[in-house]
């Protein structure tokens, strides 16, 4: 196999530059260049490789569609971007970045140093022979299918449940490191799909890239699909690409869903995103307002760039956290690590190189609680915008164990440790008295017993979690959020001190192909920090939750688990108790 | 034992009265008069006997405390009503009322043949050697354990628990007619806690009488405690007065559980409603506007003069659906009727004459819809007020089924038939689209199969109940709870063609005393109906709620039995199968 890189699956660094040989004794300073391309825009950020200081950063939104996404009105399902957002939005907002930080003493286009590149995914795009997007030539722009299929889409789910079903009845490995289901967001579902209702863009499409191989292979000019250089991140956690199996899936499966299929496998091994795709071609360079010549780092998803962004090392789990939540985790690639069952991922290399990146999440976190303040909790706590922080108020207020209620955070299935999409919401121990606030507080306190429920399955099969670090909006304006999973998950929760941190990590990549740092983990050494303010588990909170954790635990195994034992009649007289205890009634 | 009426367990009408004959063919319409002492106030009504024509209606509240209930800021158990509040809102209500009547051609007071009352329940009231309440006299005035302990007052919960592990212990019959435990809010828990915490009150009265008793006893002049009319609903419901156990509990109970407790057993033996406690005295009737010597008959409860009042009889249960709901059922008393587990009494008379009265309720049913209204739901719906009405409304053009929501209806513990007040409400299937009005219907359905759960619990005991007549706000003004209920018990429900049906009740005895009916069923047939409207099971939605209510069941018995076998795994998956079924969805 052909490939800009060809790293095996333990990390070798292929080379390292003197960057201060490089750039002279005129510019101390080198920066790196991160890109970040969102669900809705692409953000680009200059930074500082010595300290991660975060010289400039400029948003630009896609123009088309809704908040940069292509709906179908007739079917909730789909979710598509065009290509050509991605070209123009990436060029017009690295160049605000740097004309931003050209005001900055000390800063010249000459010092970046590197490029990284982090996007959404599974995105993958139809390309022709020569790499470009088949929804820029005019007879496919409008074209649907020809777009690029964009994480979210769900159009392709009987195509997943079939890869599911053909896998498992074949008794293959494919499913064994992503929990045993396969998705519909994922590579082969949507290929699949595409080929079955929209065979004309099939036929048409030479092959399909991720966004995150994209958007390199844009920037240096080796778009040729044959050859171009394909993320090991993208490939391991969608596209069925495992070293376990010898890497590609079995061309007899991919040609039993559909003759030919297997023709879309990757030609080239993929990278972890310390690995060079190549070098900034002159068009983009002008355009952006850099010099030619700066290495462009391998691609990676968004989550997984944040993660590393944020401090994801060995031992430090990196959740991040929005409307669902992304747990990712570390774990040397050198000591022996069986299958977790439930678990979305395990990938060598994917999110640090030299490590297996272990992807896990909750289908829902801020997403319930949007839920409750937008369509259930009454407006007596202000409009929708101040309800969060009303609630919030009054939900602090309350002990832990003192409401009685406890609840399960499946309002959009659960992804990890059962992967089933078929579970939904509980809430038990309500009472007349029961308010809002207690139930607001019983929800945020679900999505913290799910995210231990994580913890303690990853642990088990020895991955050590010492310490958390959150990012996102959650975790950077919600305290109680954070004390709550603090008394729950029995561990010191940190913030990550960027906001930024999936550009950041796109930056750290961008800096080690770059040469100012010899590996990720010293870019992250040097580049990434958590905020002053860390919380602490209180040892009273953390004796009732316990108590609790078990209700939801019984709760977990009996709605989630087939065959579970599952007398739960002690379970709303457990909860009375606690909260009798916590209110201290007779 | 002495007593105003000597009834067996047998109904024997004691006399008969040629009505037409006693006055005269000048007023040929005789009328009786019913007495409803509820718990913020009391009603006359003025009903012809012959067809049930109310007449005249007049309502009094009692000045006292808030809404006519005395509370304790600092024991939120505390619920007491003054005495003197009764007689005086008595008199001045009856005296109403008949001034209203005087108003219509054809009334005379003389054509009132009979009198009944009914009263809230256990309400009882200490009493001095004349059968005076204590709080009459200018030494108890203010002392709280003088006056009325009113049904709802909690205070004597760990009495109530002391008494049923006393019977449990001793091995004693008394609880296996109510359910195996006492209540804190009948007569012996509040005796006991009366002797326990206020001796001095203890020591005073020399009985203590049920304020259904009491009212009679003043009407009537015949007040020594120890030769009044007592009750055999009030006897036989919360008394531990059966006479499967030879009439009043054991003596040593009594005094084990405080010495000399026993002599505040009953006297006399209770009788039933259709017996004359004595004839109206002089000085209440001046002050009512009637003639001396009309009948008054012996009191019972409001619910179940209210279900005779809706036409309680044989395969008819009466549900009184307010903030909880108590139904009512009669069985007859020749045929052998086992102890049924989880029903809160079985007595014989209790109802109606000559058959058991079988009690069951839901400790919450109308409180759950407004604590979800006023506490969590968002005023988008309106003002609390047009809440109800436009969630009522948004809930009636759900399908049943299409939320994948089941809840339990425990939100103020579970009265029949699990009697257990250790559990709490439980909503399952929600999904980020969750609406309040999904919600909303979700709780009236869990209200209807915790009815229907009762309903199968009483025929497995070999009591058919073909059709169920509602009384009580939610029947009058709620369609969709009624067709939901029809759907789900998939009987028919009528509605009481009376809105007044405790006081209808209580003048359908009154003109059973008063000799214008043979019977109470006669009185019942001549005087009750119900409203044209009826709402029948409708097919498609008794399909989809049998299998509904397989998964509350699934719940009610996971959560609410010990040892049940209980795996749950299967549950939100067959809400998601139910919901998918009636959306259409793929």
């Amino acid at each position: 196999m052909l490939g800009a890189c060809d790293s095996e699956w333990t990390y070798y660094p292929l080379f390292t530059i003197d960057v201060h040989q490089r750039l002279g004794t005129m510019h101390p300073r080198p920066f790196s260049l991160g890109i970040d391309f969102g669900t809705a825009s692409v953000r680009a950020l200059i930074v500082d490789t010595a300290t991660g200081e975060e010289l400039a950063t400029a948003v630009v939104d896609y123009p088309s569609g809704q908040q940069g996404v292509i709906l179908d009105d007739a079917d909730p399902n789909l979710a598509r971007q065009h290509p050509g957002d991605y070209v123009e939005s990436l060029h017009r907002c690295v160049n605000a970045a740097v004309r931003q930080a050209g005001a900055v003493a000390g800063f010249h286009p000459t010092q970046v140093v590197g490029i990284g590149v982090d996007t959404t995914g599974s995105t993958p795009i139809p390309v022709d022979r020569a790499g470009a997007p088949l929804a820029l030539r005019p007879e496919f722009k409008n074209e649907p299918a020809a777009q690029a299929w964009l994480w979210k889409d769900h159009t392709s789910h009987a195509e997943a449940a079939e890869i599911t079903a053909a896998v498992t009845a074949q008794g293959l490995p494919y499913l064994a490191k992503c929990g045993g289901v396969y998705s519909s967001e994922w590579y082969w579902s949507k290929i699949l799909h595409c080929t079955r209702t929209s065979p004309h863009v099939a036929q048409a499409a030479h092959s399909w890239v991720e966004l995150c191989d994209y958007i390199p292979a844009l920037l240096t000019g080796n778009t040729d699909p044959v050859r171009l250089a394909r993320s090991v991140c993208a490939a391991g956690h969608k596209a069925m690409y495992h070293p376990a199996w010898g890497g590609l899936p079995a061309a007899e499966l991919l040609d039993s869903l559909s003759p030919g299929l297997s023709r879309l496998r990757y030609s080239t091994t993929p990278c972890a995103a310390d690995q060079p795709a190549g070098t900034l071609q002159r068009a983009s360079a002008e355009r952006m307002g850099l010099p030619a010549g700066i290495p462009v780092a391998v691609g990676a998803f968004d989550a997984h760039m944040g993660a590393v962004g944020a401090g994801c090392s060995p031992g430090t789990l990196v959740k991040i956290m929005g409307t669902s939540t992304c747990d990712c985790i570390v774990a040397d690639l050198k000591k022996p690590l069986e299958d977790i069952p439930g678990v979305c991922g395990i990938v060598p290399n994917s999110i640090l190189p030299g490590m297996y990146g272990i992807e896990a999440g909750q289908s829902a976190v801020g997403d319930i609680f949007n839920w409750f303040v937008n369509r259930i909790a009454p407006s007596a706590y202000g409009a929708p915008a101040e309800m969060h922080a009303r609630l919030t108020e009054a939900a602090a207020r309350l002990r832990p164990g003192e409401s009685g209620l406890v609840a399960l955070d499946w309002h959009n299935g659960n992804r990890t440790v059962l992967v089933d999409p078929l579970l939904t919401g509980l809430i038990a121990g309500e009472t007349l008295a029961t308010t809002p606030a207690e139930i607001y507080r019983a929800l945020i306190e679900a999505t913290a017993f799910g995210a231990r429920t994580i913890i303690e399955r990853i642990e088990s099969y020895g991955v050590a979690l010492e310490r958390v670090v959150s990012c996102g909006g959650i975790a950077e304006k919600n305290p109680l959020v954070m004390q709550i999973y603090a008394d729950v998950s029995e561990r010191p929760m940190y913030i990550s001190r960027s906001g930024l941190t999936c550009a950041l990590g796109a930056a750290m990549f961008g800096a080690v192909v770059g040469g100012a740092h010899a590996s990720a983990l010293d870019a992250q050494r040097a580049m990434t920090g958590v905020k002053p303010e860390v919380f602490r588990p209180n040892p009273v909170a953390v004796a009732v939750y316990r108590r609790l954790y078990a209700v939801y635990k019984q709760l977990h195994d009996a709605f989630g688990l087939r065959g579970a034992a599952a007398d739960l009649h002690g379970a709303m007289k457990e909860l009375i108790a606690i909260r009798q205890l916590t209110r201290g009634e007779r």
